[in-house]
């Protein structure tokens, strides 16, 4: 088993990764004090897979277990959702010791979070991703959140787990499409912070699909390790964390505008990434070589980089505007000097423009 | 005009206390480095009164602003309003260099309060409140949320305002029985923090009620400046703040169980005060003398003492369970020693019902 320390002062906390270690959340959540009730948040997929191994844990250690369902899909981060478990919880009556321990995917644990962040003003929070997006993203930095119709993530809290379980083991019966989806953030740590993971990654793409499980380790753990780096430094996003966001502008935006659902999240960004590396080209000085090792691994690992069908650019333009890092009308950027070399920085839309262009589907460029 | 400086580190802000001030707003947001749009939050009922004042302010001072009216009442401290909150902020393109500005009572300030706490996972909040309650009391300490169907405050966040302006002009327009419940607040303080401050009060009725402005602007900074001084010390309440609920273990129940609206708050916690007075006879030698103080102050400024009307007491109970400082079964109060001298524990349920025998209408004593 590998464990990750995300450096947060009294916030600190562990993320374990490993195979077969469902059953460690009960003694773990013992030895950090938690006491009270325990919500456990899952979607209909999960909870006959993971959910029962994780629940039988907790109820063999003493723990009152509330089990909470929720429809699987983006469509749960929503407002009507989180007042369900607020509802829940208040009918289980949790307290102040309590823990809603999320198993699941990114979706189940930014919304269970969120709830947990301001449940009471806030209780105990454990996550258990069971997606290879979840267990190299969310499951580092605290951001909990749910959508509104104008946009993606727009509410939320900073809320950092006690303690995230990642088991590998939960992998194996992700379809194949969500680890693709996955793996587009892990490209990203090699691109934005580490060329010799990004290197690491060009040459094990095999050992990958057939979950060879050490090299699975490596990969989540070395991404857990690469953004507990940044949000160490910068937790509440007032600078250096928005470089985690590279691709993700216009990611967000294909996501939005496409209707939540028509992409994954991980699918979006891995478009988003094109779009971006165009725009290093043009603003950032990244080299054409650079640009095209950058597309090739997307490629390597099956991710989507061009748009399946064409979105309306002003559209695009209006979701662009509801980015965090939006200040007054200007659009801003993580852009890239060279693999492992990024800052953010204001892009006139023209630019956004040339670069939407290149991601534009296919049967486009005949018209 | 009075400042009260409430010490939290790199969340320290001041409260203004003054006439007249409630066009200071634009020249302090831009003072405190608010350079975006302005979400000016408000009841219907405010609206007309003091709403258009701090909106020219805003407005001549060069800032964008979106008016959001909601209705009046607790009632709308809820997800719905909430939800049209967050929706009305997305419309208005809030980023994170904009505030929300919230200009009312304690439902108002709640209300916006975790909206500005929540929305891009927390914007800037300024408080402008026009209740003797909402000055007291929510103007200090960072407190925000709203309610749940199963109870009062079950959600929200602690996120402190960048600012308070605390214009006593407003009190002027406030119906007599919204300034009597704010004033079961200020006794409160002095009952738990300050005996001069206690005898004060017991000295000053008349000048209070004829809204004389040295006397109002004491009572509003000295309770302000005893609030600062828990809070500057326990910010996320972890121990000693609970004793602000000193009053508010029942008050709350009675709100919840004769249904929200049928007390105001303030109402409600003077009647828990005497119910907390009768606990800590019992339980913590708080002297029969000092008991009867308590219960005369509040006679003395005209707060209910006793129930309007029999309530249900496993409800009672029932909702007494669902106070945050519950752990598990065991109900725990803020009781009082002496007059400024109190303590949180474990209380009885026997002791809780005879509590509640002493709060019980007068003509069930006939029954």
């Amino acid at each position: 088993m590998r464990k990750v320390t995300v450096p947060l002062s009294d916030r600190t906390y562990s993320i374990l990764i490993g195979t077969g270690i469902l059953s460690e959340v009960a003694p773990r959540a013992r030895a950090l004090g938690i006491a009270g009730a325990i919500a456990l948040v899952q979607d209909a997929n999960v909870a006959g897979l993971y959910g029962g191994i994780v629940r039988e844990s907790l109820e063999a250690s003493g723990y009152r277990v509330v089990s909470i369902t929720i429809p699987p899909g983006e469509g749960s981060k929503c407002l009507q959702q989180l007042g369900g478990l607020y509802d829940a919880f208040a009918a289980a009556r949790l307290d102040r010791r309590s823990a809603v321990v999320a198993v699941g995917g990114g979706v189940v644990g930014d919304l269970a979070g969120f709830a947990a962040a301001t449940y009471l003003r806030g209780i105990d929070f454990i996550q258990v991703p069971t997606t290879l997006l979840a267990q190299v993203d969310s499951s580092v930095g605290g951001k909990t959140g749910i959508d509104l119709e104008a946009g993606k993530n727009l509410v939320g809290a900073f809320h950092q787990p006690r303690l995230v379980l990642a088991d590998l083991d939960t992998l194996t019966s992700l379809p194949e499409r969500e680890l693709v989806a996955g793996l587009a953030e892990v490209l990203k740590y090699g691109i934005i912070l580490d060329p010799e993971f990004f290197e690491y990654l060009e040459s094990n793409r095999d050992a990958v699909f057939n979950h060879q499980p050490e090299t699975l380790a490596h990969l989540v753990a070395r991404s857990c390790e690469l953004k507990a780096q940044v949000v160490g430094k910068d937790e509440r996003e007032s600078g250096l964390r928005a470089i985690l966001n590279y691709g993700h502008t216009i990611g967000h935006a294909v996501e939005a505008v496409a209707g939540y659902g028509r992409y994954l999240h991980g699918e979006a960004v891995a478009i988003g990434t094109v779009a971006a590396g165009k725009l290093s080209q043009r603003l950032a000085g990244l080299s054409d070589a650079d640009a095209a090792r950058i597309e090739a691994l997307l490629r390597l690992y099956g991710c989507p980089v061009r748009l399946a069908e064409p979105l309306d650019e002003p559209s695009l333009f209006r979701a662009m505007q509801l980015d965090k890092k939006t200040r007054g009308d200007e659009l801003r950027f993580v852009l890239a000097r060279r693999i492992g070399d990024v800052y953010t920085v204001a892009v006139p839309a023209s630019a956004v423009r040339e670069a939407l262009a290149v991601i534009a589907p296919l049967r486009n460029l005949a018209s």
